[in-house]
């Protein structure tokens, strides 16, 4: 079986009873990546995207710090600062980054919307990685206080997250273990579950199938 | 000029300096909504694109609380709940939304990421509503005790923000003030002030023209 065969698998969509923009439905976080780089035009692209994002009193409190495979010393640095059950795997994807939110507004007073609206930022390049034929893994397990020392952020801004980022690979560069993981289908909680109405837990939606 | 004219005046694409998707590109915050009602099917597919956002250990931490004008007293409900200054526009928008984190996981302990989670998911939803020709203009004042009562919200959940939804109206409708605001230009950070390298400040970016 060739590589090309083992990545036309490694398709997720989502099994939604609704139609959705063919880049949500496609998106899933995978492990395996190629070792394909990601090219500066790419790159501006998808910081262009998460510019664009809304946020709260336009005060755009998303950052992000990255690291290409094609500049080893950054690379290592982005890589210490993921847990090692991340670092295993994130190892090969050509891009690592961090999303770190300004939690404050100019005036010092918290912004409690700085997290939300780094989401924001971030499902916007996630969703054009998805337009340009790049894969997205989020990585919740970073060390927080690594990223902050490594990198000299000010105390007003908070790291989120750390992500993956690349072409998809195949699934044969992952150990066993994250092999099946890769392959297991992708769920979610029903769609009645999620939005209500009139008071909490009252389902808004009579969900039909598409 | 007729009202379509006027809608058409207010189309207001990002000055981007990379090509982003279309769906980025074209969504923006309007405050003139027309009174056209949004269809169940066109609800379901909102949902749907949350509710495949990714997020932390995929606890999926978003639920929306939604009000159509269709009906008076859910509608009404809503709207008591947003601030003065957001209902006296908002009130012209066929649906009302609230996003609502869970901020705790299943065994207790605090989600730093259910925030981030639920931009997330909204983003997908407004993304899919870009696609279908809606408009979103989310609501950072809302009252957020009033949300919690109104709704009985239990304690492990949070009121995040508010948004309105619906298909653009002529500005016309607006206070001149609004109208001013309806028509401004949106403005960003630079690229190159976004993403780093290596250390803070840094730019990650050479930012070209498209």
């Amino acid at each position: 079986m060739t590589n090309s065969h083992v990545v036309s698998q490694m398709k997720k969509p989502a099994n939604n009873d609704f139609p959705i923009l063919d880049q949500l439905r496609d998106r899933w976080s995978p492990r395996a990546f190629s070792d394909r780089l990601v090219d500066d035009t790419v790159l501006g692209a998808l910081f262009e995207a998460a510019r664009w994002a809304p946020s709260c009193f336009n005060v755009q409190p998303w950052r992000f710090i990255i690291a290409t495979s094609s500049h080893e010393p950054t690379y290592k640095q982005a890589l210490s600062c993921l847990t090692e059950w991340n670092r295993n795997w994130a190892c090969n994807a050509p891009l690592l980054l961090f999303v770190i939110a300004k939690t404050t507004y100019e005036d010092g007073s918290h912004n409690r919307h700085a997290y939300y609206d780094c989401g924001q930022a971030m499902t916007s390049l996630v969703t054009q990685a998805t337009t340009l034929g790049l894969f997205v893994h989020q990585i919740g397990g970073i060390l927080i206080e690594q990223v902050r020392e490594t990198y000299n952020i000010p105390s007003e801004y908070d790291p989120i997250c750390g992500a993956a980022l690349g072409y998809i690979g195949p699934s044969s560069s992952l150990s066993e273990k994250l092999r099946k993981k890769e392959s297991e289908p992708r769920a979610r909680l029903d769609l009645s579950d999620l939005a209500y109405v009139g008071t909490w837990g009252n389902s808004a939606l009579l969900v039909r199938k598409k």
